[in-house]
């Protein structure tokens, strides 16, 4: 087997997060929380991480970047880095859910459903169902964009323990507070994504993309897609009439 | 209550860990495997994560460190940082164990004993226990060095679920591949300390040191303190007499 060297980006949510992983070993990483920017530092702190295993940019086999769920700004910005860093070095690039990555702060201990979540204003959340099945972490329900309240009450009808994996901002905690007796909440200290999971989320067998048609995965309109389909009541937001139109 | 702003220090083992927490929140991190010399690194590292997120060395209120066990120089490197910046800058400084720090890779998910090993040559390992007691991780049994195999046979003398956590070196390898029934191994990724658990170790009401009386955790003499009793059989090693004398 050849040795595969990984570079992962994640800045789909606060923490920008890269790593440098060689055939499951990870040889660097870097979190950056509460920096406003991400777009000034994911280049930088690359090339830091770079230099400090002595790497160089054709040195590398693949791209893994965590395209979404999250910040409009924040998974554009990881998307595009990635899709260009692949493009010019012609490498592979492997896209894997934000929430996905999330998920695996909780190790494969357990067979409760993992439930990572991330805010999406107006009391609405990002949200995953993932589960260990073995070594593999397996998404029992794709990815998608709820109110909460509702999603608490669906995992509260499930006959499993549930872990659920988030930061409690200010808008979520009320509903938070008061959960189902299997659904728990995992300590703040496990809410930040890690950037090793990153690159074992899109390590080995996992699909490679075809660069061109990567795209971030927002899960919900944006409001200026909301806006423009209030305005135009004859338009299919699953054909993407949107995009096709702007 | 007043802001904390925590640096964390760990090169006792392989990973170099630094990590800048404010109250609990994560604001960076950074992990460096691979690289042969953790004392070339960790003043860079830490500088570089400082200007990120534009702290001055002034702005410290303390610093953890991970002191041991570990490798006789990358723990001795670590605690010279430490006593050095919290002397300094006249800040506390709070010591927590390498292995504490490897055993929060596991949530408070579990009940179950959670067992951080470190390799320490021939077939012997650096061993803590340690649960989760609410969202306090507990030291059951305190940190110690034991023939891995030995310490493998008690643990399946518990009537509790076991997890081992830690990185299985070729040395260790026969030794953790027939383990107890009750006792359980924790896939490879989790084995890397993370810089973020080891500010958590230390955050709070945990002790300040007294920075001079502060020493590495070696749990074990080196070859030259052996040697040295070898030849001075009336020496007594509680005393220290190896210390005194040298």
């Amino acid at each position: 087997m050849t040795s595969m060297k990984i570079l992962a980006i994640d800045t789909s949510n606060q923490p920008m997060n890269i790593a440098l992983v060689e055939d499951e070993q990870l040889l660097a990483q870097t979190t950056l929380k509460m920096v406003k920017n991400h777009s000034v530092y994911v280049l930088p702190v690359m090339d830091t991480l770079m230099q400090q295993v002595n790497w160089e940019p054709q040195d590398l086999d693949r791209v893994v970047v965590a395209a979404g769920p999250g910040s409009y700004t924040g998974v554009r910005i990881a998307v595009t880095t990635a899709k260009t860093l692949a493009a010019t070095l012609k490498i592979e690039l492997v896209v894997v859910s934000s929430l996905a990555v999330l998920a695996r702060n909780v190790p494969a201990i357990t067979e409760a459903v993992i439930v990572p979540f991330f805010d999406a204003r107006r009391g609405t959340a990002f949200v995953g169902r993932y589960q260990w099945q073995g070594d593999q972490l397996t998404s029992l329900v794709a990815d998608h964009h709820v109110e909460l309240q509702q999603e608490i009450a669906a995992l509260g009808e499930l006959a499993q323990p549930v872990w659920l994996v988030g930061e409690v901002t200010p808008k979520l905690a009320p509903v938070l507070a008061d959960l189902p007796a299997n659904v728990h909440l995992l300590g703040a200290v496990w809410a930040t994504p890690n950037p090793y999971q990153v690159a074992l989320a899109g390590q080995g067998e996992a699909p490679v993309a075809d660069i061109d048609a990567v795209v971030p995965r927002y899960l919900r309109q944006t409001e200026a897609e909301m806006n423009w389909y209030h305005d135009h009541p004859d338009a299919d937001p699953l054909a993407n009439d949107y995009v096709k139109k702007v």
